[in-house]
């Protein structure tokens, strides 16, 4: 079987396209990056919403075939490697975990941290930011209580939920969460930074 | 292999629960059902907390093991069956459709409709309704333009991202969504209502 070729549209402060940069990274896969400044409106061009309708980063490309949302995209590229667990009910688990982080986590942590840092726009949304905060937190303390008993999300060993989850959660300071009152999550941080290949969401690929 | 034992805690009006109880009636999987009222935060009770930290329903035990999350859940149930594609790339697909679902539709769909007509609240909801319907038609938007080619979400053929997303378009009305606009989703609509073992959002399993 030929190595498919991957191609990454990717905005790199983006904690979803850094999911996707930090798993081809620790899996040793090769890739063009193509990058997309949502800024500037790049992704809603008449050429880039041909390839995704929903004109979002990340869009992962195999070939010629176009693959959008970011956990999508972990779960394509890990399948069959250790970041997936082999049991049917933990594979379940990561994508429960991958779901909650989509659903409850990112629309709340990772929007904040959109408006605070990268449009600098944090008086502008104040109220909205209020909202966001609490169920960020809420979002965290259902990861600390998960982590207090384990020390990965699935199945005691590394895999790409921890990968989804650690995407926003290690820059959520940016957005004004504070980790502090979270050792589990601390720990967590420091052990995802421990592995093999890692890369910082600002390292170029 | 011993057949696992199933039960769902659901709360009967919620799309994301009427999911599971469809998959679970189109592979004939035999459950016990748990109603969970959520308007009486039966789903925040210490008890259902032990179950999912998270406080939402659906949730789905199996056996003594519980999986939240309404995707991960339809994901766990098919597993094996054809209503999951055999191809990687496809699998991926239905994925992507299913984290299309929980980001861009359901937060905007499925909450209008229960601000509109369960919490029979919509005035006091009248700021954010105006947003969450223009975010709801971009998602219906999404849909419609991906079906005016295919009959169904991936492959070719009826998947759980078909279930996945037919869950809160089909009482998208419920919120005040205009659907005449869409013929094919109009036309995806009829082909998931004729499907084996169909069943209806208000049938009891």
């Amino acid at each position: 079987m030929t190595t498919p070729k991957y191609k990454l549209y990717s905005f790199h402060p983006s904690g979803n396209c850094y999911k996707l940069r930090l798993v081809l990274s620790q899996l040793a896969l090769p890739y063009e990056l193509v990058v997309v400044d949502i800024l500037d409106q790049e992704s809603r061009t008449a050429a880039f919403l041909a390839m995704n309708p929903n004109g979002r980063v990340p869009l992962l490309q195999v070939n010629d075939r176009y693959l959008p949302e970011s956990n999508a995209g972990l779960w394509y590229l890990a399948q069959g490697s250790n970041l997936i667990p082999s049991d049917s009910f933990e594979r379940a688990q990561v994508l429960e975990w991958l779901f909650f982080e989509q659903y409850s986590h990112e629309p709340n942590i990772a929007t904040v941290r959109y408006w605070v840092s990268i449009l600098n726009a944090e008086s502008d949304y104040a109220d909205d930011i209020i909202e966001k905060r609490i169920k960020g937190y809420a979002a965290l303390d259902v990861m600390e209580t998960h982590l207090s008993s384990q020390p990965y999300f699935v199945g005691q060993r590394y895999s790409i939920a921890d990968i989804a989850l650690y995407g926003y959660t290690h820059v959520a300071h940016e957005g004004g969460f504070d980790l502090s009152p979270y050792p589990h999550i601390t720990r967590w941080i420091r052990a995802i930074e421990a592995q093999p290949n890692y890369l910082t969401i600002k390292a170029e690929p």
